[in-house]
């Protein structure tokens, strides 16, 4: 045996030892300072953000934490994959395994990936804050939390809504600045229109006086349509953001009790009969 | 043959037999470690998450049972990839029978690994518990139970839904505050209307005091709507969970009855009728 | 020729050959452990279920034996792999062909796998039993045959509809439990509510006496709503199963005979008439 | 150039062509041997089939025939890539090639693979056999021909419908039993329900008397619905397959004689008016 | 030099370069072969198409190009492959760029793939001619003209509409056979519905001795429904391809007409009026 | 160490670099003749096509650039994975690369790639230009420009339309072609049919004669339905493009006019009442 | 120990380090030279874009950045993978990792790409401004800010609506020309349609003279419909841009004035109506 281990190649086997010792070392450092040097982005990068974004200090960690997790995860992966490749091993199995496991991501949790990728920006582009007022893929509701996975709303009925962030399309928030207040008005087509125009206006003109939920107007902007019993008016105003509502339905108030003292008709649908004194028959 | 023999390179041999058995011991020992550090991770952290999130310990354990299968399993794998990888088969083999499978589930099964994910994300943010109202896709139930693959509910009239959980998109909760009754009331154009929402009012005053369901309200908004025929007052209020339909039904009686003790009347749908006298002929 | 014949590294060629010998026998072994094993696992875990789940015996052997059947396909694919790579033949070829078969099933068949995936879960599930009646994707119908890959429904009218296990999303199941018969009985604006509730409670009382369908109630539950001419009662009870549309039929026939003999009035549509003698015209 | 040659390792060369013919043979066998085995156990599972489908001869030799097809395509390109390979040629283009061709297929005529896959289910299963009466995807007709890519169905107004497979989901099939005729009687509110009910009945009985068509009843079912203007009752009876309407064509007609014998209204809409002598206004 | 030269294994390019040669014929042989067979079948199959489908000449000889087209680009790259590989040149890499070719195909140009299958199966399954009148994905129209890509459609109004052949699902050809025509005719509830039909069917014997666009009937079906104010009574016949709406013109004339001359009535809408005398209020 | 040199094989690294020469040169020759003869192919293919397609100069200029660009583009790409693979680097790596971002491009941006897809056969296959009026995917619209990306279309109301390529499916051009004017007349059931038609066929016999935007027609055809209070009566011309909207108008206008002169009526909606002196009670 | 390092094969160790020496330089060389180029072929491509586009020069800053970024990416990763194959590291695994990582954007971050490239294209193409009145995928506003990921709009009630660009199909710009304004007046079927015509006409023709807004017309175009009760008279006008419906309500009022001077009656809708004397039985 002595004889067979003295044919052994031991220069090849030094070779191989002292070429993955060198490796070894070599991923080592590379490892400390891709992993220095990509903390060191990921913080100041977000540093940056906050101050520009004007994020609170909370959001901000949140993202942070979370970026500096997936990048010490994959980082983590490919140091253990080089150095199984050292040691001999067959790497491929290792990262087939993991391609496996990707696929299985990728076709079943897809969306959930696709859940934390529009939270995380949604976070960032602070497209909603809490307690604020949206309408998100049909449903409106008071924003009552913002998380990386589900956004969850409170309902007008007081119903709560967990909505995948996934399902996030088109946003509406209806809290970022003064609201339109729509009020449309009937009156008969016997009435003088400059003259309700001019009633209707005095109403808007006390309201924009003592109304403080109004920032702007209302103003009467006219004819709307010719309707088939009714002529239409349209009054708008600006209000205060939440307050469109009421000033809504204090002006419809308002404006039908100025007809009514002004003896302007608002009419009920209208339609002309023709007797006939046929037998009932349609073909006599 | 003796010949032959002493021309095998017995060396050779010797070098892939030390070398298999050290990559074996290599590979026994990472994977008691890498077991042992993942079942203490994956325990811990639900520990922690079960006290975070006030979890019940069944649903926990169920969680957790889960998520420790997993783990084995995809472990077992990668070192069942390595030892035939050690003994000089094709370890390729065994990866890319492994991939097929694993495209056929991505393909085929897709839909039941989405199933457990969703009911994963299910359990552990308790969007839903058993015996709440509930509404997902359209369906409105009670919660009879949350598993990994089907939700069922029982709707109101009886029926069982199964909901597979991928088909879980918004999921609306009318079980986690209290709720709001909602009443549409019309009266006639020839009232007055701020008397009428005094007399709504009172009986709105005698309920809060009275129905012990009422936690707020209810109270009248004001002129909801003017309408062909009718002018809509609208009055809301706060109840207890799932008491929101007797307490609208309980008000809607008190409302109609207080409008008929005060002589206000609720419209029937109006028309103007106007007779012509023509021959009943469009075109004359 | 003997020169080079002797020149032939036989070493090496038999080396192969023990090489490949050992690797068979190896193979044969792990192939005839697992393939044990594999059956016991399946064998058992499927005993367990039927115990738990409370399994018929038929549709327990059904679901073994499609285990069963693809445990084996998959073991013997991977032992062919195993043997073709040793016999030096290019086993990349083999997986390759069948890597591209499995696209090919993939895509083409998906809805194959989908189905058969779908069926295996609504088996073990019990989501529907034959000769219940069910609501499946718009459809219903009694369950007349759950196969693997399509489940067969009869209608009311008498049509077989054949549908795809994988087009099976939410299923609602009429026949688990009690059901509701719900009653809504229009009353005049000038009735007594009180007193049309008392009337319409006797005639329930009496039923739920009499009718042996009957489960709970049935109850008078208030104003549903204040309509364009009608007020709504709501009545609700409990039947038996299947016996909700029968038990509706002679609760809607009892109340009108009831509130007839109480002349309370039933309303039919009502509009209030407003004659004008303009000559006609809109704009007069 | 001969001193070359005698350097030429002969014997490496020796070794390679005996080792490729020993593999050429042991795939020619494995193919004789695979081929017919393949042959026999397709031919003995539709023999099998056939019987217990109890399918038509012309149907199973279709469906025998693609699927020894596909068989020896695939047989003949696994056994192509071994030879090749042995060849010495590489092996990895022909795959790839064919890999590519491959994914051209999944993606671009992903619906032909599904069309055939579904079809062949069809055809197996039973679903429908021509001049069937049946409704695919919103489309009514008889069939004409199930085929392995396209369903051809004539619709009533004679146009020729065809539907690609993959286009068939729920497959309703109206010809596999006795349908339902169902008829929707109007009655006033003024009739007496039990004698209505009585005289519809006695039509029923005649009906069941005389009329070949009708399998079981007709029988009067009771109130369906309190309406407007009307008390509905619904009368059920099963028909011989397509006789469904024309019985219920006779049924109306012989329901409405003998009503109209009877003296027992049907109404008309009905609606309430209600004069008021204002001025038409709506705001006086 | 020399020296170097000399030590050049000369014996092993030698090797090399015979292999080489040898392989290029082999490859040139089968390729040969291999294009005279596939040339071969594809003409053969597609005499043998043309015979049975009945195909116009013009319409197979199209079909067979574009299949010997796609058999010799095919061919011509698996043969490039295995003579690059041939030389030496990483022939990976040309696969590769192959792949990725094909993937960008398959994803982005998908549709274009898709577009000439389905066109391919239009014309070989001759589902529309040109000059028919067919309705595609909702859109009528005459064809005028069926190619690879698109199908050309000219509608009813002068429009042409150009539709992808992949949008091309369930096709709706109306000129294959005789079209039926039906036409619903109300009577009154008055009249007796004997006597109706005798007058009816009358009209209808004289249309079936006169019209030549009548292939059948038209025949008097009987009583289809029961509607508010009438009862309708249904006619029908078969007519020339595209003559029934002519047909069922002239019918609707010729029964209006005869329904006149018989004194019997065409119904308007009814409705019954009862007038209450209250103060129209609702609530008194 | 110059013992070690003369240890070194340069004979080895010698044959390699002839043999990295021989193929640089070998890839460089084919490099370009392929390049020349692919830029000839394509040339001439568009040369040919321009001409069988009748096709503008400048649209024919830029989809041959883009045809050359995409092959140039292709062909570097090979050549440098070529050159890559002899200097021995890994040109795996390359390719990887390449086909990372290639699925990139293919997930991400796979809506460009078929935007310029679809675009480049809407050019190719002139489905519409530049004025003329179509309909994409709802939009109704004037052709303002066809790129390769958008298309451009100027509404009815003024609204400038981007439509990305990838959304046309169906096309409706409303400008290759007369288009039909069609106009539905109602007449009362008291009019004699025949008499109507002679008198408005005369108004389009006038028509014809008159109306030079008319090219067939216009033409009485008939009963087109019996409606609940009138006969409709169709009439269709044919007109020239874009002048089908102004000839409706002068049509409907027209008919209109000699309906009056001839005293045939055109009938309001019509009601038969029926007066009912119950006391307005559903259930007396 | 000195006679095995006498005996490791120095010579190929030397080979090995001067090759990996001469690749580094090499792709160092490449590396310098391929960004030079790329920068420079961007930057001016840039320049170009922005003369020939007219675009900002804030904007094209923007895409040039983006544009140049992803080319560095793109680029290190590239080289950094030759790097590390050149020191023996097994490159696969960092390109797997890569392609894994790949994947998983691709599948879960999908939307994200696919909205950066719309974004960029939006930009490029310029198909909205700041400013402009856009409808994108049905909901309405002025532009607030085009980002690379997502666009802002606020709705006329002053909702602001977030749309990720991914959403953007077609988009309906209504500010990029003089914009058409339309009102539909009826008239009575007594009324002389010419003279009628005339009257409106000279009011459009007045509004033409004194309505700065408008650009072109207004004109009567005539007969637009023969409705149930009125004839449409359809007018059209050309207004500048967002002053279409300013324009509208001032047309409106105005021709209703106009009709009121001129004694053209408005019609209200109109019924026939015929009395019946039966005893309000369908079914005499």
């Amino acid at each position: 045996m002595t004889e067979w281990m003295s044919k052994i190649d031991w220069a090849d086997i030094w070779t191989t030892i002292v070429t993955a010792a060198l490796q070894l070392i070599l991923i080592l450092i590379v490892y400390v300072v891709v992993r220095a040097i990509g903390k060191r982005l990921i913080t100041k990068s977000f540093e940056r953000m906050t101050k520009q974004k004007n994020m609170s200090a909370g959001r901000a960690k949140t993202l942070e934490k979370l970026a500096l997790n997936i990048f010490y995860y994959v980082l983590i992966f490919i140091v253990a994959t080089f150095v199984i490749g050292i040691f001999g091993l067959n790497v491929t199995a290792l990262i087939a395994s993991a391609g496996i496991a990707g696929l299985a991501v990728g076709f079943g949790a897809q969306g959930l990936v696709s859940d934390v990728v529009t939270g995380f920006f949604l976070l960032l582009e602070k497209q909603m804050e809490v307690d604020e007022y949206v309408t998100i893929s049909g449903i409106d509701g008071i924003v009552e939390e913002v998380g990386l996975r589900t956004t969850k709303l409170r309902g007008f009925d007081g119903t709560v809504h967990f909505i995948p962030n996934r399902e996030i399309g088109s946003l509406s928030n209806h809290s970022r600045s003064t609201m339109r207040a729509l009020v449309d008005i009937s009156i008969s087509y016997d009435e003088n229109i400059d003259e309700t125009i001019a009633v209707l206006q005095k109403v808007c003109d006390r309201f924009a006086a003592e109304d403080e939920a109004i920032k702007e107007g209302p103003n009467v902007l006219g004819v709307q349509s010719l309707g088939d019993s009714d002529i239409v008016i349209r009054i708008i105003a600006k209000t205060e953001n939440m307050e469109q509502w009421a000033v809504e339905r204090r002006l419809k108030k308002a404006l039908k009790e100025a007809l009514d003292d002004n003896n302007i008709e608002i009419p009920f649908p209208h339609q002309v009969y023709i007797q006939k004194s046929d037998q009932g028959k349609k073909n006599a």
